[in-house]
Order: structure tokens, then sequence, then C-alpha cells
């Protein structure tokens, strides 16, 4: 029984509360929340001739949009590299699908990596991430994860990175991410990278593993998250340059036929005006990475406040603090895991949260995923007054959002005795 | 190794030789070649602000006009039952995913379906279609092909059916279907009914296995064909209602929030528009049917007139003649397999078609698909020239290349002694 995707069945589940007349405070579902860049519109409704197949990678124009896209952020890249598709989703299975062998995974790590390689009958191999920055595996525990797996019978043969990371908010650093392409290729592992949080990285660029592994690392990425597009699915790969990357290209280009046949044509040509960089593109992201910086730090103060542990946020719109501190205090209120600790905030304060073991971690682990981008407003104009404002963790629908989040974090784990609203009265 | 889909590959190989300054003649490839409809490229640009995800199956307005849809063709559909996905192709993928088990298909049918079988470790149980028309397999078959395929150790557990059918360009008869439908019931197989073509059908419609199962046939469909919008890849499923349907809701909702997430919001609108059967669309189609259906009939007298067999067509724009009239004529000009028919037929003629071995049959099958659907022009207004004309066989584009394939074929099955040029001279 393959599950509905844990974010996309939450995000459902909270449309469904919130339908029936309850206040959701809605932190489970990593949506950008803001409106379309100015230029994109016009690139689609001028797109409407555009009804043939096409190539299955993608449009001449498209990829060579992408090829320039990469190179002006350091990765020297030929058209024919690129390859894209309807979101990074269908990129990432296919490309799992094509290089074979069991799956290395970071934990905790994004909820699809671990689904797509159960539904590929594949082995995962997880390997905790370091304490300052999720994305990547420990890379102290790496190595010897994949000697046990290969004792185990395991063939473990592609290792993925999320650089910067989601659940986490974080972006590893250039010296983990080498130790780890180190180790990759010296067990002979290729590495899928998935890149899609690059663009709204607080403090600059991100480390690519293309720079310390470039023959045998593939970068995803899409529109979803810098641009906001998630519901118009965009995404697109980077194989390396070789002949590693040469077989990939054949494998994947043939997978996809046989999946999806190509990016929808008009997305193509939006993505293709998105990747040329034009003016208004590059401001509507560097506000959004703006926004996203001051309101995922505002976030922090309030976990750490709440007596959260949480390393602090530096890229996306991702908190992923932990509650192991208030253990006693939550078991006092009924709460001894981390679904339970969702269940509680969404039952008892209507916050909705994913626990890390959506994300991979064991059910006794104490941690959340916030995502803080649906704060932004629940119409056109809050969204784009929250893009623009100088303060906006003050706006009026953000503050007391934020404020609501710490008073429900700080009920359950207070150290005082619990009332009978927090420990277990459920909202009405 | 997952090879590019053959119809796909052929289409990027005729694109390389017309850059190249070469004059192909492009039977090889099932796009509809007809302008968008009015009213769907407002639609598109209606819905630039949909940039959320979105529910996986699709907006509750899309279901709904699917379910209308489904309705007025006299099959009653909840907007439950429907699912979205980018193209139809990622619905059959993620439908033998869900479903499991080993595939049953009639031969020859659609290049994708085995395929993907085989990207899904799954055998495929081949059976023959009967003389008279393609899609399903013949009855009589395969009963002792199931009898024969479990003896072997398969699992057969899904049918795929084709109504109408690709390759073929025929409608199965409603005996047919139902004496099928009732052989699968007994072996406890799932029915896969792709319709895509449904809309297309020359004289009416199609008879759908839904109707001699209701409760275990899923079926599949798109806007691809009907509508020509191959490029902007929106297909959608409808699944059966009671107890099966709703399992196989859950997997493959599950399925999809794994691999794609959701049609692009901006398709669901205009799959939405499209679905309500506003008089525009349904008059686009109307002729457009009424195109496919002269020029496929036309081209048919061509098939007939060189010596072919050939199924009359009944629905879309293909014919699937047999030069097997005609073997020892071919075999004096080198060409004893439908491979090496084909690529006589590019190489000396310039012409371009797929092989019967594409679609499942034995190579020594001298069994070519032709499509006529990209004769219609080579700009949109020679397309649309097309489709409003009293007589298109006859416009001076379409003409003509009817001749030039009824000659390519006269010459390579002429019973006179081959000449120098038929005999194995490529064309410059």
């Amino acid at each position: 029984m393959t599950k509905h995707s844990a974010t996309l069945a939450l995000d459902e589940a909270v449309q469904a509360r919130r339908a029936a007349g309850q206040d959701v405070l809605h932190l489970g579902f990593g949506e950008a929340g803001l409106p379309v860049s100015a230029g994109l519109a016009e690139a689609l409704a001028d797109a409407h001739l555009r009804n043939g197949y096409g190539p299955v990678a993608g449009s001449a124009r498209a990829r060579a949009a992408a090829a320039g896209w990469f190179g002006r952020r350091g990765l020297a890249t030929e058209p024919e590299q690129v390859l894209f598709a309807p979101g990074s989703k269908p990129l990432l299975f296919a490309l799992l699908a094509a290089i074979g062998g069991d799956v290395v995974l970071p934990t905790p790590s994004w909820v699809s990596y671990a689904a797509q390689a159960a539904l590929l009958g594949r082995r995962v191999v997880a390997v905790p991430v370091p304490a300052e920055a999720g994305g990547v595996p420990d890379p102290e525990l790496l190595e010897p994860a994949l000697c046990r797996a290969r004792a185990a019978g395991a063939r473990p043969a592609v290792l993925v990175l999320t650089v910067p990371d989601n659940p986490t908010g974080t972006v590893a650093p250039a010296a983990r991410v080498a130790a780890v392409c180190a180790i990759a290729e010296r067990h002979g592992l290729a590495v899928i990278s998935d890149e899609i949080y690059a663009e709204l990285s607080h403090h600059g660029t991100a480390p690519s593993p293309a720079r310390y592994l470039p023959e045998r690392t593939v970068i995803t990425t899409g529109l979803s998250k810098s641009l906001a597009l998630g519901g118009w699915r965009i995404g697109f790969a980077r194989t390396p340059a070789g002949r590693w990357g040469q077989w990939l290209r054949r494998e994947l280009t043939g997978i996809a036929s046989e999946i999806w046949s190509s990016l929808a044509a008009p997305m193509q040509a939006v993505a293709a005006h998105a990747l040329d960089d034009p003016p208004a593109v590059t401001a509507h992201i560097a506000a959004a990475r703006r926004l996203h910086a001051r309101v995922a730090t505002a976030t922090h103060a309030r976990l750490l406040a709440a007596g959260a542990d949480c390393r602090p946020p530096q890229a996306g719109f991702y908190l992923y603090p932990d509650l192991a501190p208030a253990r006693e205090a939550l078991r006092a209120r009924g709460v001894t895991t981390g679904p339970e600790l969702a269940t509680a905030l969404l039952d008892r304060h209507g916050v909705a949260t994913l626990p890390g073991s959506a994300f991979g971690e064991p059910t006794t682990a104490l941690t959340l995923r916030l995502a803080t981008s649906l704060l932004y407003g629940s119409t056109p104009r809050q969204r784009h007054a929250a893009l623009t404002a100088a303060e906006p963790e003050a706006l009026p629908w953000i503050g007391p959002a934020l404020d609501r989040l710490g008073a429900a974090l700080a009920d359950l784990t207070d150290h005082r005795a619990p009332t009978p609203q927090n420990a277990g009265a459920t909202l009405g």
C-alpha cells in the first residue's frame, strides 16, 4: 500500500478542517504561498499555440535557458545535459529507477525519497544528519552505515542529498558536502542532489555536490519553491557531463518517454522565460528570500522561547524543532511520541505540523517540521503585502500566528502541572 | 535499459532529418496536428493565479466537470471517482503499479503498455487481436493464453484494452468487448480501458468495457487526441464505483502523490472548461473527427491499391496495413521484416512509419502503423484549412502526400523486377 504523501495528505486534511469551519494554523505544508512573479502570466498566455508534444527532454529554447541559468551559478552546462519534467518529483522517481540499486538517505529527509524507493522495491539505508545542518548524512556515520548495509545484503548505489535542506531548513557546510562526496566516490555511489531550495538560501548560495563529485552528481530542481509555482509543476534536472552522464541521460529520457512524455509546452515556455533571470523574476525571488528568512528567524525565536532545540534557519521556510528538552512535561500531558505531539498540537491547539517520523525518524523522536510559508496570508493582497513589508513578521496576520504557535508549544511544554485543557481536551 | 518510446524517438529522428533539409513524409507519430480550439487559450490564461499545489486528484471543479462529461456519455460518475494527471501515460503507469501482477495485452497494442510493464518488472501476456478490429484480444485465444501463462508461472492480473484502438484505428465490436470482459471477470482480471480516442470514433461512440465489467474497469483518457493538446499533457482516469474502486482510488492517489503530485492547476482549468462540452469545443471535435475520417479513408484506398491488406479505419487517424500479400516482391528488394520495410520506406522514399514490431508483433510481420494526422499541414493556416475543408483529402498539401505514399508502397510491392532505385538506393 502506497500511502498518500504525508505532506499532501496533511494539506488536504487541513483544507477539510477549514471547510468545516475550524481555524487551523497551517504549518504543515511546504507551499511557498506567494503571488506569481510579473512576466510569468504573460509567458503562459503567449504559449497557448504550443500544443504539439515536442521533445521528451524539453524544447531547445527551454534547455538552453536552463543551461545558461546553471552557468551563471558557476556550473558550466550544455543544453543537452538538461531534462524538464512536470515537477522535480517525477525526475527523482525516474532517476532512482534509472540508476538502480538501493538508496542512501540522510535522516531526516523529505517524505517522498523513501516512498519512491519503496515503490521501486529498493531498500533504504538511513544515515542520521550531523548536528549543525541537515540534508547530508553525517560523514562520520556514512561509511560504517554503508559497510553494515552491504553486510546485510543491500546494494547501496545512490545517495540523495538535499542542499539546502527540507525538513531542517539548513544548508550543509561545504566541508561536509565535500566529505560526503569523497565517501560516495570511494564507494561507487551516484549522487542525486535535490537543490530545489538553492535560490532561497538566506545568506547566498549553497554548496552543490556537483562541485565535488562532478561526473557522478545529477541535480534536480524546479520553480515550485523559488517562484512559488508548486501548482504549475515545472521541474528540471542537470545530468553530469562525461560518459556516465551520457548513459544516465539516455536511461532517464527513455523512462521519461514512457512515464510522462514531456513537460507541458506552455510550462516549458514559462521556464524558458524565468530561467533567463529577467530582472522582475530576480527581484521577486530576492523579496521572497528575504521574507522567508525574516519569518523563519522570528519563528525560531518563538521555538527557543518555548523550550525547543532548533537549528537556526538558513534557507527556505522550514524549521525542525526538537522538543526532547520538554520530554517530561510532554509525558505529563500524555504525549510521548512525535506523532502524538503533532496530533496534540492539531487537536488541542489547531496547529498543523508534521512529526519527524514522516521524514524517516523514529516515532520516539519529538521532532516536528514547521513550514512557515502558509502564514504569509490567505488572500493575494496579504501575500503581496508580506512580500514587500519591511517587517513582515510584525504584520497583523503573521505576528499573532507566531504568538499562537509559541503559546501552543509553551502550553504543552510548561513544567507546571498540566491543566485539564492541555492534558487532553480537544478543540471544539 | 529503457529505450526511448518508439513513437517519440521516431518523431525526434524525423525532426532531425527535416532540420538537415530532407523532405520527410511523416506518418510515424500520433500527434493530432490541429489548432487549439477556441476558448482554451482563454481558460489557460485566466488560470495564471492558480499557483498552489491543490489536491492530488484534481480540483473539485475539474473533477465535477469530468464526472459530468462521463455522465453525458452514459457512464454515471461521481467526482470522487475522477483523478487527473499530466497525461494519461502516468495514469497508466500508476494503475499498473497499483493493481500489481502481470499484464495481459492485445497484440498489436500501443508502444508504452509493454514498456511500462517492463519498468515495473511485470511479465506481459500477449494475445493477438481478432481479424476484424484491434484493441482487444481475440476472445477465442484469451482464455488459453491465460492458462498457458499461469502454467508458466505468470500471475496475470490486469488486462489493458484500447477502445477505439491505436495502432489499428479500429473500434472493437460491442460483442467482442463483452466477451473479453466476461473472460476477465471469470479469471479475476482488472481491466484498464484506454479510451483516449473515444471522441474520435468516426461513426459515433465506442463500447466501453466499463459497461460490461463496471466494478473492475478503470478508464483512462485525456485531451491530447480529441482536442489536439498532446503538448498540454492533460489526462484523467475514471475509477469504478464499489469497494474495489475505492481501494484502487486510495492506491492510485498514493502513487500519484509520490510520482507527480497533481496535474498543473492551469491545465486543470483548461480541462474543466473543455469537459463542460461548450459548443465551441464540441464543434471543434466534430470537425476534427470528420477530417480524421476522410483522410484516413482516402489513405486506406491508397493502401489497398498498393496491394496491402488493411482494416477499414473506424476511429482516430491510424491505419495498420499488412504488406504480407507482397512478401515475395519485398523480398526481391531485400525487405524481409517489418523494421526493414519501415527503414526502406524512410531511407528510399522519405516516408516515416513505425513497424508492427514496435507494437509487440514479431519482426517478421510486414505490418506498419501509419498516422495520417501530421499530413494536415505544416502551418496553422494549413491546419485550419484542413479542419474546415469540404474535401480535405484533396487539398494540395494532402492529396499529393497520399499519392507519394501510394507510389512509395507500389514501388516496393511491384511484382515486376526491382530497379536499382527500389532495390536499395537511398535518398540523398
